[in-house]
């Protein structure tokens, strides 16, 4: 197949264009490197060094036989969109071309306009585009767990049969997102809805949960492949935060109680359950939900986890929770429906103790890159719009 | 009270300041002119002629006795908006400032960009200028009945308890909109929704069904403080689109089969409203929806009814349906819940008929500036992104 990435040049892009081409597709990409500038502007930098682009593109081309047809802009500029799909024929289209953080949606009324701006419009020339280049291409488009929210409710793969006083609807599932980040990603679902009933476009919408690990098969061994690794606390998320802590002696600082749940997966899987969602798309006009994490677990009980590999490592790990700077419900229902892309294939990994080790290896010879940015993982950024460091808790 | 209007020189927001002015309220004003600037872009214009603000706020003055303060700008602009905020400190913000045309948002993708650029932008900065400024002042947001589309179930206000497995929680109830326009609005509930729940805002989010007429009693009379009245394909709504047509002869277009149902209200019934909800603010945190709307008719129904209006005025009004621009149910099930405003002591007009002769007394002086850009009521916007006038069809 054909398959287009936006946001190759992220976290999760690069090692999916990797992936995918060893499977066999042909690959094309469309960055504008605004991930390294949104983690600048954080005071950080990746902890695991990643090439600029065109030694990217080398490297790619040395161990998978093929070029990445890479094209450089902006997606929220149809014209230079529209040329990137006319000239690549795109088949499927993995659109990660976000800003994934919701901490850096909620710095400032700036940071949060950028971010519903940036998506919102991002993805609403992308549904333009399609329709008037590659119609029947599918948008595999990455949402997120958090547009759900933690209602009190069992939580479907995004649609499900309302019965309401007497009559039945098959209706989207209520949203409940808690920044504006995850805001933008309900906007997205529902433009992304529309355009598939509307126009007969065909998506699948990937509510995903929280990504960890630096590895897939054909990254390891091979460090000018190796994707980035945030540890900031706007681009670095939970596990992989609390391993960079680790290395450099900081406690891991789970936020407030620490009982927050949410779905988790290894990148592997995220990899693994993209691959597949790309290469089984739904029909004409079909607008399907996954949600896609390996298991539910809470903040807390991965810190404690990170501890014992950590200590396993050689390393003296302790946990002291910090005041949680977001609004959010610590004590919580969640139960997230996960069955669709088990049906589609999906193997899970399970072994997460085997990921963190591999994290620890991969970021032990990288300690100088996360010490001399450490400042950048402590939490300020308050849900209120004040910016205040978060005091050490009791625990 | 202090209350500030967004949109202040459109349809609804011109009347309600003079309503609320003659009920002793202190009132201000945010516009950039955009709608007049929009209406020009599909090639027509008021059909009642309207001053410019200048001559506007004079007229205001001079009739009641007191002056409004408006403040020329952009939504957009933070500090724009801080600064207005800041300088007439509002109690009530009644944000009416939105491009309100599900037509011109299914243009082309730069219609639809800008759409959802201006509302969810200029919404997403009063949110945050309110938290900055004025926290204690109540949000009266416009959103649209078009929200909730046409689905097979009743629809109650905005809110419904889900009964789900055997849980049940109090969720946002689904939406479904039609439209870029449409789904403009419901990125805006979503994200006041997330204000008055993490920031402690409150708010009253009004989904308004299609509004009609010309006349409140403040303005009957009294030219110089007329309010617009739209005719054309994008910005003229249903009745006071076929109310124009009858007036120079033109059959009037209902599209289809004409059966689609729809909430509709006076003009003076919205200013009543929107007058009662701005009065009676809700607590702090609370999100409170309105469906606002007198009655549900078929579009069919109002035609026959200003076909035998006009008749009644001397005029010969034909209906021919003509071919429907838009992706649609044409024969749907309709049943919203709208009990809160009548609760609050909303007294509906009831009587159709005589706003209908009001329209025609209002509309007949101006037969000329109708019949000179009569070109702009023909449909062509085609909601798959083609430009192409709709046929007649048999009836």
């Amino acid at each position: 197949m054909r398959i287009l990435i936006t946001g190759v040049d992220g976290y999760l892009g690069w090692p999916l264009a990797i992936h995918l081409a060893a499977r066999g597709h042909e690959v094309a990409g469309i960055d504008n490197y605004a991930r390294r500038g949104w983690v600048g502007e954080m005071g950080s930098q990746s902890a695991i060094p990643i090439a600029p682009m065109a030694a990217r593109l080398h490297a790619y081309r040395e161990h998978l036989g093929q070029n990445l047809r890479f094209y450089k802009g902006d997606l929220a500029d149809y014209n230079f969109v529209l040329n990137a799909y006319r000239s690549f024929r795109p088949e499927a289209i993995v659109y990660l071309g976000e800003m994934p953080s919701a901490p850096y949606s909620m710095l400032d009324v700036h940071t949060a306009l950028y971010t519903q701006q940036n998506n919102v419009l991002g993805t609403l020339v992308t549904l333009h585009a399609m329709r008037d280049a590659v119609p029947d291409a599918h948008l595999v488009k990455l949402g997120t767990m958090g547009e759900y929210g933690t209602p009190g409710v069992d939580i479907p793969e995004g649609w499900f049969e309302l019965d309401y006083r007497g009559r039945k609807e098959r209706m989207l599932f209520p949203r409940r997102a808690g920044s504006w980040y995850h805001q933008s990603k309900v906007h997205d679902s529902h433009n992304v809805e529309m355009a598939c009933r509307l126009w007969g476009l065909r998506s699948t919408d990937i509510m995903q949960g929280v990504v960890y690990g630096t590895a897939i098969d054909e990254i390891e061994g091979r460090p000018e492949l190796a994707t980035r690794f945030d540890f900031d606390q706007a681009f670095g998320t939970a596990i992989n935060r609390f391993c960079a802590q680790a290395v450099i002696g900081l406690p891991l600082t789970p936020y407030g109680k620490g009982q927050q749940r949410r779905g988790f997966l290894a990148l592997r899987d995220s990899i693994q359950c993209l691959t597949l969602a790309t290469e089984s798309p739904p029909e004409s006009s079909d607008y399907r939900v996954f949600n896609q994490f390996e298991e539910v677990y809470s903040v807390m009980e991965l810190a404690e986890r990170v501890q014992r590999i950590g200590n396993e490592s050689g390393l003296d790990v302790k946990i002291h929770p910090v005041e949680n700077p977001r609004t959010e419900a610590e004590v919580h229902y969640y139960n997230p429906d996960h069955q669709q892309l088990l049906d589609l294939g999906y193997e899970p990994t399970h072994d997460m103790d085997a990921e963190l080790r591999k994290v620890f290896r991969d970021l032990l010879p990288h300690r100088d890159r996360i010490e001399e940015r450490k400042e950048s993982q402590f939490p300020d950024i308050r849900w209120d719009g004040s910016r205040r460091p978060s005091e050490l808790l009791g625990r």
